[in-house]
């Protein structure tokens, strides 16, 4: 990993989003999204991803001129037809319907199908935050873990993102894949030579393994909890929770039927129709159940509580979610630096020297 | 386990309601709630919770003649101060008021607050499916579960229920604990001198464990997906987020602060205030997003992929959600039966004839 100057970065990513036909409002969406992935440390889904969106692009499964469709709504729903986009452009699209709905409804709950990738699910689940609203937010992805008793990938890591205000202490944000670990995380360790931890994977032939590139082998990252002796069923359950509402919900591709943008799944590209993958969006007004005061109070209670109890291990202590994200976001903005791995960087001045 | 005639086990439970102080409405509602539990095979919430209910109506703090309130509402949420109620009655109330809600408003959602044990949460989200909606429910509960780095338990097993509408296959009930095991099937293993799996338990140090008694020496049952390299910070993501929707939302007890049911938890007895355990509900109207007819068809092919999908072992295919407790409550309806523990039949029958 090396810093980099965000102002650098920023502008080359921003053009290169230009030069793949995207207008300069939605470049400026999708680049600062991806930016604010490496700032806050997450650099599986930061710059890292250009070299796949450039080939999305390419073969115009990315569209960068889309036409955006309310298809459905109620007062509290909304169902929108993404029309192949940039998930940013209609992730953000879709959370801001759900916070203009929830301020009136009391909550919004928007699904989006016919999608692409949308960067970090986090990024949208804060946008509720200045509202006074929780903010939620799910995806599914391609299909590479495998529900309990399945020799084969069905379901995605399928993220959950979580954000919660609070009063005097930073907000509580989650923001995590129902799987037990991430494709990314895999990709790092088999570069590395080393192993994955026990009961995370299996093979090809559903035998637990540990080898980390086992993905490309027709192996499958097992659900959260793993075996079913330790609940990985109750895994199973959150991932398909995650598929179904982003996919089911908005007739998108769900689980298997994804058409993935992983070479490696290639044989599962017979899906007969691409409506791409899908998201789901939710906005709660926090003032919709206890009042304002009532809630930020309590919730700054729970975040004390829990982080001031007592760890096994006095240098590691409780960590409420997004602390680490967020510390590192400040130290980069108040450095002006975006770290890059030599991988994302090689990419995108590769890019940047095929487009600009 | 012995099958016993149902309408013999109906009749002695809703009389001891009844001789409890229910009336007549609340006596039924709770006994079919307690007793759809052991017909569909789930005995941890059944009749053997009798003993439980019966000890907290003699210290009052189950209230049997409840003033349930709503507090406040908005078009799609509201909230209800249950008054001490047993959890079904305000439960069964708060998810009809979410129904109520999502007709108008597309989507319902009710935070109760001051509330007991509310049996299988899986029942209320099941209320959903008649109306051709999603059924949503959590709630928090005694302090068992240590978050990643915790030396102590400061959270529930905190369940998640979920039911999602079919057309032709019966629909998609999912009812799990966030944690990766209870605490009713821990007592079945201690009881029979078993051993439980690894990478579930630590001990009063935080030390891992086997021990199944260990929760009653100050041990706790670790998040799902173990430790941190399992996943286990995710397990955490998810036993917060239940807590939050159900106690900060509502203004109930959180985590640490729940006022345990529990004797071996007596240390927390300390909580300033007893607002009880808290609830969550949620109700999705299907046509909130894509026509009711394209939902149905489309959940209809994901259970249909998903269930016929190869398994590693031919004898153990995937199983939906639901199955096995569907399977089990048909055998018994149609029987008229109800399996009981030789526990909980004991239970039952002390506490008649000590009632009635």
């Amino acid at each position: 990993m090396k810093d980099y100057n965000y102002k650098t970065i920023e502008k080359i990513t921003n053009a290169i989003f230009l030069a793949l036909g995207c207008d300069q409002t939605d470049a400026e969406i999708i680049t600062q999204h991806l930016l604010l992935s490496d700032i806050r440390g997450i650099k599986t889904h930061g710059v890292l991803r250009l070299k796949e969106y450039y080939d999305l692009c390419k073969i115009q499964r990315i569209n960068t001129q889309p036409n955006i469709q309310l298809i459905h709504e109620t007062p509290s729903t909304g169902l929108l037809d993404a029309d192949k986009s940039f998930g940013m452009i209609s992730g953000r699209k879709a959370m801001k319907l759900a916070i203009n709905k929830a301020e009136k409804a009391g909550t919004g709950w928007v699904a989006v199908r016919n999608s692409n990738h949308f960067g970090i699910a986090g990024a949208y689940a804060m946008m509720a935050l200045p509202h006074d609203m929780i903010g939620i937010c799910m995806t599914n992805a391609n299909p590479l873990v495998a529900p309990t008793n399945s020799l084969n990938p069905l379901l995605g890591t399928n993220p959950i993102a979580l954000a919660i205000p609070s009063k005097t202490y930073p907000p509580f944000v989650a923001d995590f894949a129902t799987a037990p670990t991430s494709r990314g995380k895999l990709d790092i360790l088999s570069l590395d030579g080393k192993e994955a931890p026990e009961n995370l994977l299996q093979d090809m032939d559903g035998k637990p393994t540990t080898e980390a590139g086992i993905l490309k082998k027709g192996g499958s990252i097992k659900t959260l909890g793993g075996d079913y002796e330790r609940g990985g069923h109750k895994g199973f359950c959150m991932s398909a929770w995650v598929d179904i509402f982003s996919a089911v919900l908005s007739g998108a591709n769900f689980g298997p039927t994804v058409v993935p943008t992983l070479n490696y799944l290639d044989e599962q590209k017979s899906a007969k129709k691409n409506m791409g993958i899908g998201h789901f969006f939710g906005a709660m007004r926090i003032d919709a159940f206890q009042t304002k005061e009532e809630f930020l109070t309590q919730m700054d209670n729970w975040i004390e509580k829990i982080s001031q109890s007592k760890p096994i291990n006095p240098t590691s202590p409780i960590i409420i979610p997004g602390t680490p994200e967020r510390i590192e976001e400040e130290h980069h903005r108040k450095n002006g630096t975006i770290p890059l791995s030599e991988q994302a960087a090689k990419n995108l001045f590769n890019i940047a020297e095929e487009l600009l």
